[in-house]
């Protein structure tokens, strides 16, 4: 794979840029739809595709400027595009490249922004048999528990860490594109394997998410639900705020990932059976060392 | 009990005011610290006497002027108080209680902002074998994951709610009194059931800092657990926000309200329980039943 034809370096803007002829973006949302705003305010594509199921959503999306036109159909959005980016949920990866795999020029780049990388690789070696060189798998870290491309905007990506997991033979003109498209979005990008990928994600987002859900679906099938969320505190807000995630989106995710996801949820039951016990023989000591290990760890992390 | 000497009414200033002479805050730091801004603000109270045991923190609160002067002693500090509000951990409070009653004035009203309210009331009953009439539990929902004096603000209860539990004998102008308190704060008082409060908030307070704390303790026992949080992005932030909270408090709260706390732990453990069977099992119908009610739950009683 070498730079499709269309991407010429513009030495006069300081920091080598490549201008893009045709980006194909399918599944107009958040994400996706972010990430075009970026590349656009940076002048890297002359046009840019969007594709998707709904046309109310693709029509809003024309009218934010964020895509300059669509088309339902995946094959047809891809023609002679120079990059294609994959922005679905990930349950949908396998069925999009099977249809776009027949028209797909082989010097077209291909990414994808999916929350788990194992599956989106191994969809693609479903349709193909191998992974081309062209394809490029990433991961934005970053994301709202809002969707939709109305959602969307531009300096979504700004300092947040976008994760790229090439494979041994990924081409590097691949990986420095895509590479590139995230930097010009204000991102930092951060190469990995797959599968730590997958088991550092499972732990800091997919688990978080599986658990607010699940809370939350509990506390509302309580009796007197409403009275019990009236009460809740800004605490609660945050806590429970990725409940109000996509749904389809972190099924998805959840199914993609079950190889990292269940061992680490697994544990999480266990660690939560002996706080219990903890609790139940008033076991101060036990207690006060997983808070204050959470709280020291925390504050010095994340905080 | 009666309206104590030294309140009046100021009907010039519009609803009728009460300015106390004194108030003891028996513990300082955000919670007390801040009602005693608001209450200091609206000019309902002459002096505010401060006790606790770090004289450092005393010595901070008489200098952003939220107490007065200060002791270490809560039998000095009660002395001719109209009002005493005890705002230290859950733990502490029998302790406390045993040590003021001795030269508690049958008049001083009583009040306390702990957020489980049985352990409270069996506290009081264990001292004085009975809740004296004057005694009015409180607990505001409102608080940060920070702590101390320092991080006190005046608008802290504003459109917060507080929620008082009144004992069946429970004297109406005490109620009164703490209740136009907490209203000067911007407070919306609620009354309700002790054991009502405690299953309440057992839900959607000291469940989720139990899960919290749990949580982000596997995680920083995890290899690489460094690298494992610098992938985390804003949801899991908001997620383990109240992993930061105060070791002692929550351990304090979790302890304290162990009745409501441990059923609802062991029904959140089953729930994880069938979350984990459906993922393995494949079962996108369970899936997106729990994720789609969560997230319409969240978004109509909380978002």
């Amino acid at each position: 794979m070498i730079i499709p034809p269309g991407h010429e370096f513009h030495s006069s803007r300081g920091a080598a840029q490549l201008s893009l002829k045709k980006i194909s973006l399918i599944g107009v949302g958040l994400i996706g739809g972010s990430w075009m705003r970026a590349i656009r305010q940076a002048n890297e594509c002359q046009t840019i595709m969007g594709c998707g199921r709904q046309l109310e959503n693709l029509e809003k999306a024309k009218q934010l400027g964020v895509i300059d036109d669509f088309t339902h159909d995946p094959a047809e959005a891809v023609e002679q595009a120079d990059l294609v980016v994959l922005a679905v949920p990930l349950g949908a990866i396998e069925n999009i490249v099977r249809k776009i795999k027949p028209v797909l020029s082989s010097k077209t780049i291909i990414t994808d922004v999916g929350s788990a990388k194992g599956s989106v690789v191994d969809a693609v070696k479903n349709v193909y048999g191998f992974v081309p060189t062209n394809f490029v798998p990433g991961h934005p870290i970053a994301g709202t528990e809002q969707s939709g491309v109305e959602a969307s905007f531009v300096t979504l990506f700004n300092n947040r860490r976008v994760i790229l997991t090439p494979l041994e033979d990924t081409s590097e003109q691949a990986l420095n594109l895509v590479k590139h498209l995230w930097q010009v979005a204000g991102a930092d990008v951060i190469e990995m394997e797959v599968k730590h990928h997958d088991s550092v994600l499972a732990a800091t987002s997919h688990l978080p998410h599986l658990l607010a859900y699940t809370l939350v679906d509990m506390l509302a099938h309580m009796e007197s639900n409403s009275e019990i969320f009236k009460y809740a505190a800004g605490g609660f807000r945050d806590f429970t705020r990725i409940a109000s995630s996509d749904p389809t989106m972190w099924h998805d995710i959840c199914l993609a990932n079950d190889k990292a996801l269940l061992p680490i949820l697994e544990q999480y039951i266990e660690q939560l059976q002996i706080i219990k016990e903890a609790v139940s023989n008033n076991d101060s000591e036990s207690m006060m060392k997983v808070f204050q290990h959470a709280k020291e760890s925390r504050d010095k992390f994340v905080g």
